[in-house]
């Protein structure tokens, strides 16, 4: 059963996670006329709500799992949470990540002691190059978004901020692998009698929204967003559930997601990056619509060079 | 006696703050290669802790004090708490500011319904027009660190943070007017047995470490340090709490601001303003001296304009 999942979880990863802050901010709420209360996973460790899905993942693991290791491709948030959970939990993380990668992100994996591998930049050989890692070590491959454990872990968020705020109308997420939505889909429905869950998601990679819309797993032809945690599309695990669980999805435009992360930054006072925006944003473009109501936002993650902002 | 004003003070504000976070970064740890506990008082309504002291000065005022309204001069943080606090309070705020303040800072005071009394950029001219103001409508003068009230407020600060982490060897707060490390110094005489309280200051603008050696209070010939909101001398009334229970004031570099401000963005995730830095950039100019203690940082606001940064 779902909700006695969710309940193991939360206490499994405790150790391993910030129970992080949930702000509010009174000229935020005059501003969109409602009541706006966002859970800072920014402030998580490693920067971002993903160090909670991937501790579950790893803490799941059998022990014989646990010493050959874990195993994913990702040159984003999830590769430092992979490695920083296992280094925490006492395993070894093997991150795949392109060649081309950002220097920044490759000493972040580093910095937390993950074993970066190298592959050349197309999906393929990513995969093809963790297929290699796999067979080679043994290690366990763990998906960023579209795992069970992975996505019973990001439910936690939501859990942990309909516990302080049981009395929200919706919660707000960004939409990216599925793996965060999905998990706060199911938090919303085991511990609120009345909140619904809608996604923002940029319209330039609006593969969600579509899904949604046709009811199977749509794929994006170009992703020119500034959101580049929400580049990626859905999975047959996270998928269901979301189509099953979730309100909507609002897309929004490039500008309207810096114009929503400045705001952030300007008034919360703190650090997101642009796809934390994406759901304030989706928000605030149907503020009419959510007037005098009691909202979530999910903030997912903190991590921008801040030497080089939209703004 | 202090220690039962204070107490008396913390219920008195109570309904007019944040209670703010308290957030810790293991990167940060290993960094200083000590516990580092930051109390965010960016995050605290208005974006500064000057929150606290205007609140608790105007709620202190008489009925009939309270309907003549509170005055004066600033262009800063906390023209800006004073603003906001009477607003919430119900009073009337004057606020004698510069012809010549920036646009972005009369706004902000306008958006708390401050009402903004223009006069010449000269301290004298400053100072003649709040007099004029105060005899014209017989509101109230408070002073933005030189006022028992507003010193008191500051400390709760440190008061809330030391419940929350008692063990603390050190606080560390920057220094400008003095109101906030005179608050926390009294804080941790009266709420730890052990906890040392440390000023940050701007070398270039170091009167406060200067009035410390000469036991008189010094001023400052020039002030050009980033850190805008530490350009200001101490006062009578909180240069002898000072002198009695601050330990040191440490004296810090241009680029040493900088580079703690762009490492606590980083790693933090939060927006601090320049003089939130001095504090932590004091800790790290002498981390082998504080190895292995448990620190506090307070930081003291988050009004910057992040459309221009030092880095």
């Amino acid at each position: 059963m779902d909700k006695d999942v969710l309940i193991q979880v939360q206490h499994r990863i405790r150790p391993y996670i910030h129970k992080t802050p949930v702000l509010t901010s009174e000229l935020i709420n005059e501003i969109v006329g409602t009541r706006v209360y966002f859970k800072c996973e920014n402030l998580q460790k490693m920067g971002a709500f993903k160090m909670r899905g991937a501790a579950n993942a790893i803490l799941n693991l059998s022990d014989d799992e646990r010493q050959k290791g874990v195993l994913t491709h990702s040159s984003g948030n999830f590769a430092q949470a992979l490695s920083l959970a296992a280094h925490k939990i006492g395993v070894k993380a093997f991150i795949v990540m392109p060649k081309n990668a950002p220097q920044v992100k490759k000493d972040a994996v580093m910095g937390y002691k993950g074993n970066i591998i190298e592959s050349e930049s197309t999906p393929m050989a990513r995969e093809q190059m963790a297929a290699k890692v796999g067979r080679d070590t043994g290690a366990t491959f763990i998906h960023p978004s579209n795992d069970d454990d992975v996505i019973y872990g990001q439910g936690t968020a939501a859990m942990e901020l309909l516990d302080e705020q049981p009395q929200l109308d919706y919660i707000f997420t960004p939409v990216g692998g599925g793996g965060l939505i999905a998990g706060t889909a199911l938090a919303a429905k085991y511990f609120s009698l009345q909140c619904k869950v809608i996604g923002g998601e940029p319209a330039n990679a609006d593969d969600a929204f579509r899904s949604m819309q046709s009811g199977k797993i749509e794929f994006n032809e170009r992703t020119n967003t500034i959101a580049d945690g929400l580049r990626t599309h859905l999975g047959d695990r996270n998928f269901p559930i979301i189509m099953e669980n979730v309100e909507r999805i609002v897309r929004v435009e490039e500008d309207e997601i810096v114009d929503a992360m400045k705001l952030i930054w300007e008034r919360m006072k703190i650090v997101i990056e642009p796809s934390s925006a994406v759901a304030f944003a989706a928000l605030l473009k149907n503020k009419e619509e959510f007037k005098n109501k009691d909202i979530g936002i999910i903030i997912s993650g903190g991590n921008v060079d801040v030497s080089n902002l939209p703004f």
